[in-house]
């Protein structure tokens, strides 16, 4: 045999495949060396004998999550105590132990992890608790801790911790940029897809105990019997994970599919059709969560087609749902008719009515007054209407951000509105923890669930953002980032500083100082600051940036819409000079000249260009990082983070130069020295054309 | 430690996942006993060095493959030789050999597989030779063969092996059943997932070497540079799979998006317009496969709306492309201005246009006249044209049978048209040969690609006929199913003669007796016998039924629309008596009595309600036997098969009833003695809506 040379090729089977993310941040990737070591003292879990299918679930996640950071498929002891009684700390060695009725650990979800000696054990006073625990024990030692110093001591902020999924039955998903919905209602009830329980079983890990399964535009049909059918299915199958299902509902449902004339929330058919159609629901799903409601808002029927308030609209719906479930109601809301500074409909449509809503109503206010822009101030309804039951709505699908392409990390952006004092005596955080945090999901079809793998880390942070709002931003992206991709140092200490910028890079390549709703039409994808002539005035960027030879910014002060009166006069205060505000807002708030003087000492010209720059530069800087860290992550997925970024820096030199292009159509100004100069023309980029964009 | 009871539990972390389904039939299950034993005598791979990237494939995927089927990632020794010469049998002791420029080995992706001694040798004339051959003889071995006996000689039966996906640029997919479409058109060109790569690797295993990436119903912005540069990561990609990429054109482009007034194929500034556009095409990927048209079809612009015919049209594309590539016209055509009997009009229109196509223009058959039903007769076209190109279509994705969830292989349908004698001096199979076969495709983006594990067999089938169509039905099954489930023998003998029937039952409990077209209006889901009202005749399954209280069927015999007269006289004659008939076909040729006896002695209507019977039962039957498997497959597709088994019981349960209820409406019989009552009334089937019904 002729052979010169001879190569031992270390490919396998395995090999192939790679990782494609499907895990998310459970890979429980095997430990080595002393982490390992420590864990190896280890073997067994010791539980009561339990029926109790959640209970179970923390044992098998105990038992696989311990196998796979072992690194070795070795079979674990499972000790069954004699009785249902605790293990104590007296009588598990060298084990995991758990107790899931201990009383002493108060409240839904809460949860101890004590080293005992040589044992581990979990205790909690219901089994959602102890599963839980068992999460936070693996991600502990996921990130390398040493079994012997655990000692956490868990429980949520707020009680409900929700998922708004914007998914029609038809698979198609609203601002949804990772493929088609994960509801799979076509073969409902007959078949329940593995991603339902892989889904329900990474929420539950992040301690996510609602979701409403349908986009608030909702579709009538969902309420029929079909899809009572349909809904209890996935509501059996997450109901171990301490999961309840939500139903976004049509207001005019009664009309649509109940044969009756009217909707109107007062109309004694009307309240009795709901009433049977709860009755309905809770008969096939006793824990159902309730309705969530989008109403009289983007053309959705609701109370005001009848004269009547929201609070009539949402209280019919609250004595239906009685006391087994709660009415979800959102304020975003703005007025074909109004002429009001959209900033400001909200606030002024509810606030009047603080104090009138049911206690099992919940009024969901997004996290700034416009809608999910990549920097607004912080809501004013916020502390403004102590008498109601407020909750946080929060985007976690990149709608204004750069859909799934662009490396966005939220949590950040989440933390400076949670962290913001409202001036009403607390923070945002204060004022939504009795009630709860709704994230619009990013979740599809996909495999690797949210269109990018980085994008996996915003679905993370909301669900530890709601478990604990006041956790760090950087301590969030360490975890992620360690589960995900490489707990080795080296990498975190080059990801964490990357994902901690990036939000803010967006923000300057595509809204600097204060803009805000500069997308394109529709599908909110690209620039398209030159739009003027749409027939609501508030779908235009025009409308927001208000700019034209002498100066841009939106003016809200009382010279203008005074929106900044919708906030406590010390926030207000903050913001309502030109010369002092924070310029991250400056352009919110504030109409300035071309020429006006920034902080940096740079004119507002030369400070715009300067932060396009800034952003751009941010994301070729991520880019490079990321390309010296290929020997951290699998193949496959490096790949595809590289490719993402490559879009990323692609749309980010499309953002600077059509916004600057069109900047200077108006201002006549030339690029400051030193300037990259706009390649194309305006008129090259108003004829781009994207009629497949996804989301819209 | 009070511990009463301990189990050792088996739980593993790989486990959790199971199997998803998304290996297809490359699971390459590890082999047990005597096989495994005979496969440990070989332990390296020898091949010539070599930069072909297909042939480096090929020598990875033995490599992968070898270790799999051995069940551990043993080191293999890669021999490369001491200069680029073929490894002769002489040569290599205990090894797999590659030779891949065997000139002897004639043919495009023509390869023998021969064991010499202690080797096995795979040699071909070109590396995508060597490629499938190393597919085969993994199949081989996956199969259980004896390595010391293996001797394979093959070669493609026709040169192209196609797939057309009807997916737009948007995802969504027309008649797709799996989900959103597996292209990402949104993230290329920088982005290309890893789907992308695997799909080119399931197609090139069973030899398929083209894909029509667009819908036929086509885009004009598709043919747009900023699509090209897609298209071509696409085809950069494939390329080492040896896939050409071909383009679904829209005719009227040049109009769309070529600022022409026109598109008459026979104006000068059109044909420059395609001639530069193909140019264009060719400059980014030299080995671009070609256009493929649908012309003058429901609504698609076409060469007729200028007075021109489909060979003028065909012909200038042909003309544009040259010798670089090929243009296939569609021969699926029914106008809206013409009474004819929809089953002639394809016949109708291109027959006489034989002999006036170019040399590279292929127009594309369906199997039968009308449209992909559960039972057609093969197509009239077949035969008739013997100086045109003609390449067979087929459907993989089953719009009208059950879509992804019902059980039903194809391979039988297939086989039926591809053996059925033209009377034109030979097949169907034979009159295709010198072309091709095209499928569309039913892939998507659900883990399985298919939407469900069974449907996967009609890719697999679809390929492995278009290799070679003489393949019997059952030999296919019995390959896909050992190779994707188990190779277990008792599981083969159960699920071989489920597959084998299954497309009989879709057939009886849907379609009897040769009637079609039932199927509700637009989504194709669920009965719609009744529809008579739709604004275009044959929209209407009333126009294919013809049913009325005296009888039912369309006559296309001389006193009908004689559509008979369009087969060859011998062919014509086997069906021309509705006395002789095979059954199967006796309502798509003639209307007859509800009393007309039949050859089993049962009345027309006593058997048509004996079929849906048949057919319901079957579906049970299938679901009881399967219900038996669950030690052969993992619990995961075990669990998903089972519950699409669920929604094919009750649907065909659904469809039986529904039917028969509007028959009795007509004719006024009582169900045979012994048959089940329909349980609900007509009026209840017929107010049966499913708006969201996929694949529309």
């Amino acid at each position: 045999m002729r052979v010169l040379a001879a190569a031992l090729l270390a490919l396998s089977a395995q090999g192939v495949r790679a990782e494609d993310g499907y895990d998310l941040w459970l890979r429980y990737a095997p430990l080595e060396g002393e982490a390992l070591e420590r864990l190896e003292t280890l073997s067994a879990i010791v539980a009561a004998p339990s029926d109790d299918p959640t209970e179970r679930l923390a044992v098998s996640e105990l038992m696989n999550g311990f196998q796979a950071l072992r690194g070795r498929p070795d079979e674990i002891w499972l000790g069954l105590l004699s009785r249902p009684r605790d293990p104590g700390p007296d009588s598990i060695t060298n084990s995991f132990g758990l107790g899931c009725s201990d009383q002493s650990v108060g409240g839904e979800g809460a949860f101890l992890v004590r080293t005992q000696g040589d044992a581990i054990w979990i205790a909690a006073s219901s089994p959602i608790g102890c599963l839980y625990g068992a999460y936070a024990l693996l991600r502990e030692l996921s990130l390398g801790a040493d079994p012997a110093t655990i000692d956490i001591a868990s429980a949520p902020a707020m009680p409900l911790r929700m998922l708004n999924h914007w998914d029609n039955p038809d698979g198609h998903v609203e601002r949804g940029y990772a493929g088609r919905s994960i509801f799979d209602w076509w073969h409902l009830p007959e078949r329940l897809d593995q991603r339902m329980i892989d889904y329900a079983r990474a929420n539950a890990s992040i301690g996510i105990n609602a979701v409403a399964v349908n986009n608030v535009n909702a579709r009538a049909y969902m309420l029929e019997p079909r899809y009572i059918e349909k809904v209890k299915r996935l509501a059996d199958a997450w109901r171990p994970y301490g999961i309840r299902v939500f139903l976004s509902a049509r207001f005019s449902a009664p009309r649509d599919i109940g044969g009756l004339e009217t909707a109107d929330p007062l109309d004694p058919d009307v309240r009795r059709w709901w009433q049977d159609k709860a009755d309905e629901i809770y008969a096939a799903i006793p824990d159902f969560g309730g309705f969530l409601v989008k109403a009289n808002s983007e053309g959705q029927p609701g109370p005001q087609d009848y004269g009547r308030t929201h609070a009539d609209g949402a209280n019919m719906l609250a004595e239906a749902v009685g006391d087994r479930g709660t009415v979800i109601w959102r304020a975003f809301v703005y007025s074909a008719e109004d002429d009001t500074d959209r900033a400001m409909q909200a606030y002024n449509e509810f606030v009047p009515l603080d104090g009138q809503f049911a206690d099992n109503v919940i009024v969901q206010v997004k996290n700034g007054p416009i809608d999910f822009q990549p920097r607004e101030p912080f809501h004013p309804m916020f502390g403004a209407m102590p008498n109601t039951n407020l909750m946080f709505e929060a985007q976690i699908t990149k709608e204004y951000l750069g859909f799934a392409s662009h490396l966005a990390f939220l949590a950040p952006m989440w933390e400076e509105a949670l962290d913001a004092d409202t001036g009403h005596g607390g923070t945002v955080a204060d004022v939504i923890a009795p009630v709860g945090m709704a994230g619009v999901a990013n979740t599809g079809s996909d495999r690797n669930w949210t269109g990018s793998d980085f994008d996996q880390a915003n679905w993370y942070a909301f669900g530890r953002l709601a478990w604990d709002p006041t956790l760090p931003s950087e301590q969030i992206a360490r975890e992620w980032a360690a589960q995900t991709f490489s707990r080795d140092e080296d990498f975190i200490e080059a990801t964490v500083p990357m994902m901690m910028e990036s939000r803010e890079a967006v923000v300057d390549y595509m809204t600097p100082l204060g803009l805000a709703h500069l997308m394109d039409t529709g599908h909110h994808y690209g620039p398209g600051p030159w739009v003027c002539d749409l027939a609501r005035p508030e779908w235009n960027p025009c409308y927001y940036h208000r700019a034209d030879a002498d100066g841009i910014g939106f003016d809200r002060t009382e010279s203008g819409s005074n929106a900044l009166s919708q906030y406590a006069p010390e926030v207000a205060a903050q913001w309502s000079d030109p010369e002092t505000i924070d310029p991250a807002f400056l352009l919110w708030f504030h109409r300035v000249g071309w020429d006006h003087r920034m902080p940096s000492g740079r004119t507002l010209w030369e400070e715009l260009v300067h932060r396009y720059d800034t952003g751009v530069a941010q994301v070729d800087g991520i880019a490079a990082t990321w390309a010296e860290l290929g020997e951290y992550v699998d193949a496959e997925r490096f790949r595809a983070v590289s490719e993402n970024l490559a879009i990323q820096q692609r749309e980010a030199r499309w953002w600077r130069d059509a916004s600057l292009a069109y900047w200077q159509s108006l201002n006549g100004l030339a690029l400051p020295a030193g300037a990259d100069p706009v390649p194309e023309s305006l008129e090259h980029y108003r004829s781009l054309s994207f009629p497949e964009a996804p989301g819209n």
